[in-house]
């Protein structure tokens, strides 16, 4: 494994999928995510902001970036007394936490306007759109402000898995992960039972617990009782549905597949025991896409506390105080503060005349940033489930340019659905991202083709996004390799002077809203501390 | 295995656990369900309504029951330009699919009356309350009518298993679902990836199919690479979430229990392959409770064709017509039509003065009823979701009387909630039944109490209803033992001269609305064919 940029994503469909393929690719160092850092960056710690209790003695900070980790340092700090500022580049609140509806407007760099024109109604979540139950901060502010959740179908049963590079019968087509999951397991069960049963075994399960063991595979693998053997289970689905009468009375089940080609075929990639931390049930989306949630937040900020349309273009301190050259609707001017909390992404950061210390630059050099692309096409009919009886979840792809086509947890059984076309990371999401718009729908509707029979015929109109080659982002996310989680990561934790770095590269939930949170609440209290003591 | 009355039950938690205990507890007969019955009976196998073309002859039916069943006998009826009279002996539509919500009145058999006084908005499902997405004859309404549907959290990796037979250190504790699934496949995985790599296999494996197998278990377990151990993982679960900075950072993962505690404490029964074909992801509940899906058919039935209130006494046929003695709010009277369908359940038909042929009476009287109790607390805080992130799904138990606690679906993150407090079958309902509400309620108060420790400080009003006890139903659905459904159950698919039977119990998918739906469908076309010939 290389050393460089190991890092997560949320964007990974599953985070060990996405490192088996980049391990797989090799090559560029910068996109090689270590299996270590797996153990790592998924989860949320604080349930709660932090109390700031008490008057502070220098209270004016200025806040740069209002996307989440802006938005919940000035709310917060807003509560406790402090006199805030925001400049935010964009000219609405939420950074990356966007939603594209229609008239959402979007030029990459280097690139021609977008704009959408999915039916009033649609939209797609092209930055974050599933929240984890475990992401407690992320929540805290759903609830707090009231922000209706829906639940985001992240695993379904029924959806498909299309792999064109495994061997044998089963690639190339698009098999339903249900009868995967059942085989897979059937089969290795029946394999298990039956060396426990000749006492092959040579572990420290007593007699007992062997025979529990063989009780559990048994019930898990659906086996015969008698044989030991998998036949197949109800639950991997029926030629004909059960239904009334006697006919079809009891219906047709389906036959298993043989297990080698169920090995063969590698669709056992998408079958694992627990789920991923972060991709675990259960899981939500807000109704009507992502950025109610910082719009909620920015509704309850004081009227006119954020600079819209303003960007930063020079930062600079005094031992008593920050200032922030920047330019705005009505010009260029220099804010001033006691103290700074910047959420810039450190991939823009870093080429803004930023005055940080030397070991503050060098620390910033080494988080990369990762490649990310994501396309919402809009179909005219929702045939993933009129054709399928597909509700949402996602339809995993071993073509690493698509990746994923994932069905809406929205709009249940409504007339058209905007549905994810593909999310590619690293070379691949570079590879697309140099395509023009129509071509990357041409590439992804040729692609879904293969999977859904009526996806041509029903494809109205695409909005993608390439989160490298936005500008103030310029990257989906931060990515640390072990190496900088040591010696570059804990420097940026650290103040520098008057000026505290947050969002979602200064956690451990990087790629993830909660870790944009979960800074800012941290570097807020860090702050509140040192201006309690003047 | 026992011959009689084997069925299914969309009651059970899961319906190979349900048989399981079943066939643990022996004795009754009517109770044990057959291993085989699960291959059947759980499943949807129309897609849409028949097409019924052309003009009836004789086109007067008289649809006895406005359940789910009568409701899309009688709307498919109408469009087909029959001239239709419903009778129903409740003063609403749905049948069995009821929604208690304020002010909602229930009086069982013998019991005293319990008025539903929960919040206004909130509610209990006490009938059905989940539709699985291959259930296409109820999501055919679903959609046709517009009755909005949101998704059924039916499995969730956060929530808890409480079993107190176990033997061992987890017996008695609330323990995570997570992290169960995590320990039970890790170390089985681990077995038998050890065992693939000694090649004790005496399978039909070749060599690169074992390799194979030996990446499924390390990828599907998450072993360790290099030993094929299994040390845990990151999906089991944190003792101290990762967040922002270095402390808490990566944060603090947990320590999987001993194999042999997990086997001998019985909570992998929790743990399964695949879902069985009608608990599987993806599921959906109407917004604002079950009982939105008969009303919308309802209402798209011409006004005044169902007669409410309104209980059938008598049912007689010649060979020329049939006639239904009924007495309702302006007294008896006798009513009159050339065909009958009738959706009344089992239970309830056979005590009627019904006129049916021997044949027929014999056969009714071999299908069983489930008993079949549910009961649902109001609780003035969301405690499970605040203090424990479970967001919806089930707590199972391993006590009879209890089985499920399943939290709410909607409404996430507001203030109350009416989570279920049992869902009991067989002897266990018929026990807990005989108690008054108020004692169920202590009785659900009391366990719950030792799952979620802010349970009866929460606990603020119940509603009950033990489906057994249901003057109209008798039960909570129909159950077919094998020889039965050999000898009995098709005696009753074909008409008996004008009458067509109907309802859940005449279908393989018994126990769920779809069941009511496609047999209300299948008997509509096979009495149209026959109209058609006069
Ligand atoms: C494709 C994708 C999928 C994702 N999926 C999920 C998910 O499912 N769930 C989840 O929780 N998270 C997800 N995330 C991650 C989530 O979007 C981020 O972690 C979070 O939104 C980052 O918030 P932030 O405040 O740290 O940064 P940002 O939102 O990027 O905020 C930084 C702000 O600084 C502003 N800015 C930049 N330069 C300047 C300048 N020079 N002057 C003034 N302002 C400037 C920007 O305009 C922006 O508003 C996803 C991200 C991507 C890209
Ligand atoms: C606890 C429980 C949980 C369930 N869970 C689910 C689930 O999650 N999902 C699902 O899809 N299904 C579920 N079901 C099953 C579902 O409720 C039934 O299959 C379906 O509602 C039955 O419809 P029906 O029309 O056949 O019968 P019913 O709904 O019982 O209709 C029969 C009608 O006949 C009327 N009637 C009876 N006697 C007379 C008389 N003498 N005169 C006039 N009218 C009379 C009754 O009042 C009633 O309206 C559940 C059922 C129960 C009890």
């Amino acid at each position: 494994m290389n050393e460089l940029a190991k890092g997560v994503g949320a964007g990974a469909f599953t985070r060990r999928h996405l490192l088996e393929r980049l391990a797989a690719m090799g090559g560029s160092a910068m996109l090689l995510a270590g299996m270590d850092a797996l153990g790592f960056g998924i989860g949320s710690a604080m349930a709660a902001p932090p109390k700031l209790e008490g008057k502070p003695k220098k209270n004016k900070v200025l806040v740069l970036g209002a996307g989440n980790a802006g938005l919940a340092a000035a709310y917060e700090l807003t509560q406790a007394g402090y006199q805030v500022t925001v400049v935010e580049a964009r000219s609405f609140a939420g950074g990356r936490a966007q939603t594209a509806r229609k008239g959402f407007r979007l030029t990459e760099l280097g690139g021609t306007e977008q704009v959408c024109d999915y039916d009033e109604g649609l939209y797609l979540n092209h930055g974050p759109w599933r929240i984890p139950y475990h992401h407690h901060s992320t929540l805290h502010y759903t609830k707090k402000f009231g922000v209706p959740l829906e639940l985001f179908n992240n695993d379904n049963d029924a959806s498909f898995i299309y792999f064109e590079k495994g061997k044998g019968p089963l690639a190339g087509k698009p098999i339903r992960k249900r009868e995967i999951v059942a085989d897979t397991l059937g089969y290795s069960s029946e394999i298990l039972a039956k060396l426990s049963q000749q006492k092959a075994l040579n572990t420290e399960l007593s007699d007992a617990d062997r025979e529990q063991l063989i009780e559990f595979l048994v019930h898990f693998g659906a086996l015969d009782k008698k044989d030991l053997s998998y036949k197949g289970v109800p639950g991997r689905g029926f030629v004909v549905d059960p239904g009334a009468g006697t006919n079809p009375g009891p219906g047709t089940p389906t036959t298993p597949y043989k297990f080698a080609d169920v090995l063969n075929s590698g669709l056992w990639h998408m079958v694992q025991g627990i789920s991923e931390w972060d991709q675990q049930r259960t899981m939500f989306q807000p109704f009507n896409g992502m950025e109610q949630i910082p719009k909620a937040i920015a509704k309850n900020l004081p009227d006119g506390m954020i600079k819209f349309s303003t960007e930063v273009q020079q930062i600079r301190q005094t031992p008593k105080g920050v200032t922030a050259m920047v330019n705005g609707p009505a010009g260029a001017e220099t804010l001033t503060a006691d103290w700074m909390i910047c959420t810039i992404p450190l991939s823009v950061l870093k080429a803004i005349d930023n005055g940080l210390s030397q070991p503050f630059k060098d620390a910033m050099a080494k988080c990369a940033y990762a490649p990310v692309g994501k396309i919402g096409l809009q179909m005219k009919r929702r045939f993933w489930e009129e054709d399928h009886s597909i509700y949402g979840g996602h339809v995993f792809c071993d073509n690493p340019d698509i990746n994923n086509i994932a069905l809406p947890s929205t709009g249940w059984q409504s007339q058209k659905g905007v549905l994810l076309g593909y999310y590619n990371f690293g070379p691949n999401a570079a590879k697309v991202s140099a395509k023009s718009p129509a071509d990357r729908a041409t590439m992804a509707v040729d692609y879904g083709q293969k999977v859904f029979p009526a996806y041509k015929d029903s494809y109205e109109t695409s909005f993608s996004v390439a989160w490298h080659r936005v500008k103030y982002n310029l990257g989906g996310w931060g990515m640390w390799s072990d190496e900088a989680r040591k010696s570059a990561y804990p420097v940026l934790c650290e103040p520098d002077g008057r000026i505290y770095l947050a969002g979602e590269h200064m956690s451990y939930i990087g790629g993830w809203q909660a870790g944009a949170f979960e800074s800012a609440w941290q570097q807020v209290e860090r702050l509140h501390a040192r201006a309690m003591k003047g």
